[in-house]
Protein backbone atom coordinates (compact mmCIF):
# COMPACT_ATOMS: atom_id res chain seq x y z
CA UNK A 1 0.00 0.00 0.00
CA UNK A 2 1.52 3.75 -0.88
CA UNK A 3 0.52 6.04 1.37
CA UNK A 4 1.07 10.06 1.24
CA UNK A 5 1.66 11.80 4.71
CA UNK A 6 1.13 15.09 5.03
CA UNK A 7 2.10 18.04 7.25
CA UNK A 8 -0.12 20.53 6.54
CA UNK A 9 0.71 24.07 7.17
CA UNK A 10 0.92 27.79 4.76
CA UNK A 11 4.60 28.34 5.19
CA UNK A 12 5.68 24.91 4.69
CA UNK A 13 3.81 21.99 3.59
CA UNK A 14 5.82 18.52 4.24
CA UNK A 15 5.14 15.37 2.16
CA UNK A 16 6.04 11.81 2.43
CA UNK A 17 5.13 8.57 0.24
CA UNK A 18 5.95 5.38 1.25
CA UNK A 19 5.03 1.50 0.27
CA UNK A 20 4.36 -0.44 3.26
CA UNK A 21 4.42 -3.89 2.83
CA UNK A 22 1.83 -7.05 4.35
CA UNK A 23 5.99 -8.65 5.90
CA UNK A 24 5.55 -4.68 7.92
CA UNK A 25 8.55 -3.10 6.27
CA UNK A 26 8.73 -0.35 4.60
CA UNK A 27 10.20 1.74 1.18
CA UNK A 28 10.22 5.36 1.28
CA UNK A 29 9.13 6.27 -2.45
CA UNK A 30 9.48 10.43 -2.02
CA UNK A 31 9.22 13.53 0.67
CA UNK A 32 10.31 16.72 0.90
CA UNK A 33 8.58 20.24 1.01
CA UNK A 34 6.01 22.63 -0.57
CA UNK A 35 7.62 25.68 0.17
CA UNK A 36 5.61 29.00 -0.24
CA UNK A 37 7.36 32.65 0.04
CA UNK A 38 6.07 34.91 3.04
CA UNK A 39 5.73 38.29 1.12
CA UNK A 40 3.28 37.17 -1.90
CA UNK A 41 -0.57 37.05 -1.77
CA UNK A 42 -2.02 34.53 0.35
CA UNK A 43 -4.19 33.24 -2.36
CA UNK A 44 -0.92 32.71 -4.46
CA UNK A 45 0.35 30.54 -1.43
CA UNK A 46 -2.65 28.50 -1.68
CA UNK A 47 -2.11 28.00 -5.58
CA UNK A 48 1.20 26.70 -4.69
CA UNK A 49 -0.06 24.36 -2.17
CA UNK A 50 -2.62 22.83 -4.60
CA UNK A 51 -0.57 22.63 -7.32
CA UNK A 52 2.48 20.89 -5.22
CA UNK A 53 0.04 18.28 -3.85
CA UNK A 54 -1.44 17.33 -7.08
CA UNK A 55 1.73 17.42 -8.80
CA UNK A 56 3.14 15.29 -5.71
CA UNK A 57 -0.18 12.98 -6.48
CA UNK A 58 0.42 12.65 -10.25
CA UNK A 59 4.43 11.60 -10.08
CA UNK A 60 3.69 9.14 -7.27
CA UNK A 61 -0.25 7.73 -7.32
CA UNK A 62 -0.95 6.65 -3.80
CA UNK A 63 -3.28 5.08 -2.82
CA UNK A 64 -4.45 6.29 0.57
CA UNK A 65 -3.83 10.07 1.97
CA UNK A 66 -2.87 10.76 5.74
CA UNK A 67 -3.01 14.19 7.28
CA UNK A 68 -2.13 15.60 10.50
CA UNK A 69 -5.22 16.36 12.65
CA UNK A 70 -5.58 20.19 13.96
CA UNK A 71 -6.99 20.61 16.93
CA UNK A 72 -5.90 23.27 18.91
CA UNK A 73 -4.57 26.54 17.87
CA UNK A 74 -2.75 28.62 20.14
CA UNK A 75 -3.55 31.97 17.91
CA UNK A 76 -6.40 32.25 16.09
CA UNK A 77 -4.88 34.26 12.94
CA UNK A 78 -2.18 31.70 12.21
CA UNK A 79 -4.80 28.88 12.67
CA UNK A 80 -7.43 30.92 10.11
CA UNK A 81 -4.06 30.67 7.88
CA UNK A 82 -3.35 27.03 8.38
CA UNK A 83 -7.15 25.79 8.12
CA UNK A 84 -7.23 27.63 4.38
CA UNK A 85 -3.95 25.63 3.42
CA UNK A 86 -4.94 22.46 4.98
CA UNK A 87 -8.24 23.00 2.69
CA UNK A 88 -6.72 23.19 -0.46
CA UNK A 89 -4.80 20.04 0.57
CA UNK A 90 -7.57 18.29 1.23
CA UNK A 91 -9.27 19.35 -1.90
CA UNK A 92 -6.61 18.18 -4.39
CA UNK A 93 -6.77 14.91 -2.49
CA UNK A 94 -10.37 14.37 -2.84
CA UNK A 95 -10.20 15.55 -6.16
CA UNK A 96 -7.80 12.77 -7.02
CA UNK A 97 -10.30 10.55 -5.24
CA UNK A 98 -7.79 9.29 -2.88
CA UNK A 99 -9.49 8.24 0.55
CA UNK A 100 -8.42 10.43 3.40
CA UNK A 101 -7.37 9.56 6.91
CA UNK A 102 -6.79 12.46 9.63
CA UNK A 103 -4.37 11.67 13.04
CA UNK A 104 -3.91 13.55 15.51
CA UNK A 105 -0.25 14.43 16.76
CA UNK A 106 -0.51 12.22 19.42
CA UNK A 107 -2.06 9.65 18.02
CA UNK A 108 0.94 9.85 14.96
CA UNK A 109 3.74 9.81 18.47
CA UNK A 110 1.90 6.42 19.61
CA UNK A 111 2.30 4.97 16.25
CA UNK A 112 5.86 6.02 15.73
CA UNK A 113 7.47 5.23 19.38
CA UNK A 114 5.19 3.71 21.03
CA UNK A 115 3.90 6.83 23.07
CA UNK A 116 1.80 9.35 22.43
CA UNK A 117 3.77 12.12 24.89
CA UNK A 118 7.33 11.21 22.80
CA UNK A 119 9.78 14.34 22.47
CA UNK A 120 9.46 15.82 18.93
CA UNK A 121 13.22 14.64 18.46
CA UNK A 122 12.51 10.99 19.75
CA UNK A 123 9.28 10.96 17.14
CA UNK A 124 12.20 12.05 14.08
CA UNK A 125 14.91 9.56 15.19
CA UNK A 126 12.34 6.44 15.60
CA UNK A 127 11.00 7.89 11.82
CA UNK A 128 14.28 8.14 10.55
CA UNK A 129 14.95 4.40 11.65
CA UNK A 130 11.73 2.61 11.01
CA UNK A 131 12.25 3.56 7.27
CA UNK A 132 15.77 3.02 7.08
CA UNK A 133 17.13 6.38 5.89
CA UNK A 134 20.22 7.60 6.59
CA UNK A 135 19.57 11.01 8.05
CA UNK A 136 16.34 12.35 9.46
CA UNK A 137 14.91 14.23 6.56
CA UNK A 138 14.89 18.07 6.45
CA UNK A 139 12.87 20.33 7.02
CA UNK A 140 10.94 18.95 10.21
CA UNK A 141 7.91 18.89 7.95
CA UNK A 142 9.33 16.50 6.14
CA UNK A 143 10.16 13.63 8.74
CA UNK A 144 6.42 14.79 10.49
CA UNK A 145 4.69 14.09 7.00
CA UNK A 146 6.56 10.55 6.79
CA UNK A 147 5.79 10.14 10.37
CA UNK A 148 2.05 10.60 9.70
CA UNK A 149 2.35 7.88 6.68
CA UNK A 150 4.11 5.64 8.83
CA UNK A 151 0.64 6.31 11.66
CA UNK A 152 -1.66 5.50 8.93
CA UNK A 153 0.35 2.12 7.81
CA UNK A 154 0.53 1.01 11.52
CA UNK A 155 -3.62 1.48 11.98
CA UNK A 156 -4.84 0.70 8.67
CA UNK A 157 -2.70 -2.63 9.64
CA UNK A 158 -3.93 -3.01 12.87
CA UNK A 159 -7.54 -2.38 11.69
CA UNK A 160 -6.85 -5.62 9.33
CA UNK A 161 -5.22 -7.58 12.30
CA UNK A 162 -8.61 -6.80 14.41
CA UNK A 163 -10.61 -7.19 11.18
CA UNK A 164 -9.34 -10.64 10.46
CA UNK A 165 -8.71 -11.71 14.73
CA UNK A 166 -12.87 -11.06 14.77
CA UNK A 167 -13.57 -13.45 11.32
CA UNK A 168 -10.66 -16.10 12.14
CA UNK A 169 -9.07 -15.03 8.92
CA UNK B 1 -17.76 47.25 -12.36
CA UNK B 2 -19.03 43.66 -11.57
CA UNK B 3 -18.14 41.98 -7.71
CA UNK B 4 -18.99 38.60 -6.51
CA UNK B 5 -18.96 38.89 -2.71
CA UNK B 6 -19.17 35.65 -0.52
CA UNK B 7 -19.78 35.07 3.25
CA UNK B 8 -17.75 32.40 3.78
CA UNK B 9 -18.56 29.26 5.59
CA UNK B 10 -18.61 25.77 5.51
CA UNK B 11 -22.28 24.49 5.80
CA UNK B 12 -23.60 27.25 3.87
CA UNK B 13 -21.19 29.66 1.48
CA UNK B 14 -23.71 33.14 0.55
CA UNK B 15 -23.17 34.69 -2.33
CA UNK B 16 -24.06 37.60 -4.29
CA UNK B 17 -22.86 39.17 -7.55
CA UNK B 18 -23.64 43.00 -8.00
CA UNK B 19 -22.60 45.64 -10.67
CA UNK B 20 -21.96 48.93 -9.87
CA UNK B 21 -21.93 52.17 -11.95
CA UNK B 22 -20.11 55.08 -11.41
CA UNK B 23 -23.34 57.23 -10.54
CA UNK B 24 -23.51 55.30 -7.58
CA UNK B 25 -25.96 52.73 -8.52
CA UNK B 26 -26.16 49.17 -8.10
CA UNK B 27 -27.81 46.09 -10.39
CA UNK B 28 -28.13 42.72 -8.98
CA UNK B 29 -27.20 39.95 -11.08
CA UNK B 30 -27.50 37.13 -9.29
CA UNK B 31 -27.37 35.95 -5.61
CA UNK B 32 -27.77 32.14 -3.80
CA UNK B 33 -26.32 30.02 -1.37
CA UNK B 34 -23.98 27.15 -1.92
CA UNK B 35 -25.09 24.49 0.94
CA UNK B 36 -23.02 21.32 1.74
CA UNK B 37 -24.86 18.09 3.45
CA UNK B 38 -23.92 17.70 7.01
CA UNK B 39 -23.88 13.87 6.90
CA UNK B 40 -20.95 13.69 4.50
CA UNK B 41 -17.52 13.48 4.40
CA UNK B 42 -15.32 16.89 5.16
CA UNK B 43 -13.54 16.78 1.91
CA UNK B 44 -17.07 16.31 -0.80
CA UNK B 45 -18.21 19.38 1.42
CA UNK B 46 -14.86 21.32 0.34
CA UNK B 47 -15.44 19.54 -3.28
CA UNK B 48 -18.81 20.77 -3.30
CA UNK B 49 -17.98 24.23 -2.44
CA UNK B 50 -15.16 24.52 -5.11
CA UNK B 51 -16.94 23.43 -7.79
CA UNK B 52 -20.26 25.96 -7.08
CA UNK B 53 -17.53 28.94 -6.64
CA UNK B 54 -16.41 27.96 -9.98
CA UNK B 55 -19.85 27.55 -11.37
CA UNK B 56 -20.81 31.38 -10.38
CA UNK B 57 -17.56 32.56 -11.69
CA UNK B 58 -18.05 30.75 -15.04
CA UNK B 59 -21.62 31.92 -15.28
CA UNK B 60 -21.45 35.65 -14.30
CA UNK B 61 -17.77 36.32 -14.57
CA UNK B 62 -17.17 39.02 -11.73
CA UNK B 63 -13.97 41.37 -12.24
CA UNK B 64 -13.36 41.03 -8.22
CA UNK B 65 -14.10 39.25 -5.44
CA UNK B 66 -14.70 40.54 -2.32
CA UNK B 67 -14.77 38.37 0.65
CA UNK B 68 -15.85 38.76 4.56
CA UNK B 69 -12.45 38.31 6.27
CA UNK B 70 -12.05 36.29 9.70
CA UNK B 71 -10.68 37.75 12.89
CA UNK B 72 -11.87 35.54 15.80
CA UNK B 73 -13.57 32.55 16.25
CA UNK B 74 -15.17 31.07 19.79
CA UNK B 75 -14.67 27.20 18.45
CA UNK B 76 -11.56 26.77 17.16
CA UNK B 77 -12.93 22.79 15.37
CA UNK B 78 -15.39 24.95 13.77
CA UNK B 79 -13.10 27.72 13.26
CA UNK B 80 -10.64 25.08 11.49
CA UNK B 81 -13.64 23.97 8.97
CA UNK B 82 -14.54 27.38 8.20
CA UNK B 83 -10.93 28.45 7.39
CA UNK B 84 -10.57 25.12 5.42
CA UNK B 85 -13.93 25.88 3.25
CA UNK B 86 -12.71 29.86 2.73
CA UNK B 87 -9.24 28.27 1.58
CA UNK B 88 -11.24 26.46 -1.02
CA UNK B 89 -13.02 29.27 -1.91
CA UNK B 90 -9.83 31.61 -2.44
CA UNK B 91 -8.25 29.20 -4.62
CA UNK B 92 -11.33 28.94 -6.95
CA UNK B 93 -11.35 32.94 -7.05
CA UNK B 94 -7.06 33.38 -7.85
CA UNK B 95 -7.79 30.46 -10.38
CA UNK B 96 -9.91 32.49 -12.35
CA UNK B 97 -7.43 35.30 -11.51
CA UNK B 98 -9.67 37.54 -9.93
CA UNK B 99 -8.32 40.10 -7.89
CA UNK B 100 -9.22 39.39 -4.14
CA UNK B 101 -10.46 41.50 -1.02
CA UNK B 102 -11.01 41.35 2.18
CA UNK B 103 -13.35 42.85 4.70
CA UNK B 104 -14.00 42.94 8.21
CA UNK B 105 -17.46 42.47 9.41
CA UNK B 106 -17.03 45.92 10.74
CA UNK B 107 -15.79 46.97 7.82
CA UNK B 108 -18.73 45.90 5.59
CA UNK B 109 -21.30 47.31 8.48
CA UNK B 110 -19.48 50.52 8.21
CA UNK B 111 -20.08 50.67 4.87
CA UNK B 112 -23.45 49.49 4.00
CA UNK B 113 -25.19 51.60 7.38
CA UNK B 114 -22.30 54.10 8.06
CA UNK B 115 -22.00 52.47 11.51
CA UNK B 116 -19.38 49.94 12.32
CA UNK B 117 -21.26 48.29 15.22
CA UNK B 118 -24.69 48.38 13.60
CA UNK B 119 -27.31 45.42 13.92
CA UNK B 120 -27.10 42.93 11.86
CA UNK B 121 -31.21 43.31 10.91
CA UNK B 122 -29.84 46.54 10.07
CA UNK B 123 -27.22 45.73 7.68
CA UNK B 124 -30.03 43.09 5.81
CA UNK B 125 -32.56 45.86 5.31
CA UNK B 126 -30.49 48.41 3.93
CA UNK B 127 -28.46 46.30 2.22
CA UNK B 128 -31.86 45.41 0.62
CA UNK B 129 -33.04 48.76 0.38
CA UNK B 130 -29.43 50.12 -1.51
CA UNK B 131 -29.93 47.36 -3.95
CA UNK B 132 -33.13 47.98 -4.71
CA UNK B 133 -34.70 44.39 -3.90
CA UNK B 134 -38.37 43.90 -2.60
CA UNK B 135 -37.46 41.54 0.03
CA UNK B 136 -34.25 40.70 2.01
CA UNK B 137 -32.69 37.47 0.47
CA UNK B 138 -32.57 34.49 2.05
CA UNK B 139 -30.71 33.12 3.88
CA UNK B 140 -29.01 35.54 5.48
CA UNK B 141 -25.35 34.34 4.18
CA UNK B 142 -26.68 35.67 0.86
CA UNK B 143 -27.74 39.17 2.24
CA UNK B 144 -24.28 38.93 4.08
CA UNK B 145 -22.29 38.11 0.78
CA UNK B 146 -24.69 41.17 -0.92
CA UNK B 147 -23.21 43.30 1.72
CA UNK B 148 -19.44 42.31 0.84
CA UNK B 149 -20.15 43.19 -2.31
CA UNK B 150 -21.17 46.48 -1.52
CA UNK B 151 -18.64 47.12 0.85
CA UNK B 152 -16.07 46.70 -1.72
CA UNK B 153 -18.22 48.83 -4.59
CA UNK B 154 -18.19 51.51 -1.92
CA UNK B 155 -14.48 51.51 -0.78
CA UNK B 156 -13.13 50.99 -4.22
CA UNK B 157 -15.25 53.88 -5.19
CA UNK B 158 -13.47 56.04 -2.57
CA UNK B 159 -10.22 54.50 -2.95
CA UNK B 160 -10.91 56.10 -6.55
CA UNK B 161 -12.51 59.55 -5.28
CA UNK B 162 -9.12 59.80 -3.51
CA UNK B 163 -6.62 59.15 -6.24
CA UNK B 164 -8.50 61.49 -8.32
CA UNK B 165 -8.48 64.15 -5.42
CA UNK B 166 -4.77 63.73 -5.17
CA UNK B 167 -3.98 64.11 -8.79
CA UNK B 168 -6.69 66.15 -9.05
CA UNK B 169 -8.28 64.41 -12.26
Amino acid sequence: MRILGIDPGYAIVGYGVIDYFSNNTFHVAAYGAITTEPNTKFENRLMTIYDGINTVINRTKPEAFAIEKLYFVNNVTTGIGVGEARGVTLLAAAQAGLPIYEYSPMAVKQAVTGYGKAEKKQVMELTRMILGLDKIPKPDDTADALAVAICHAHSSASALGEIYAKYGK
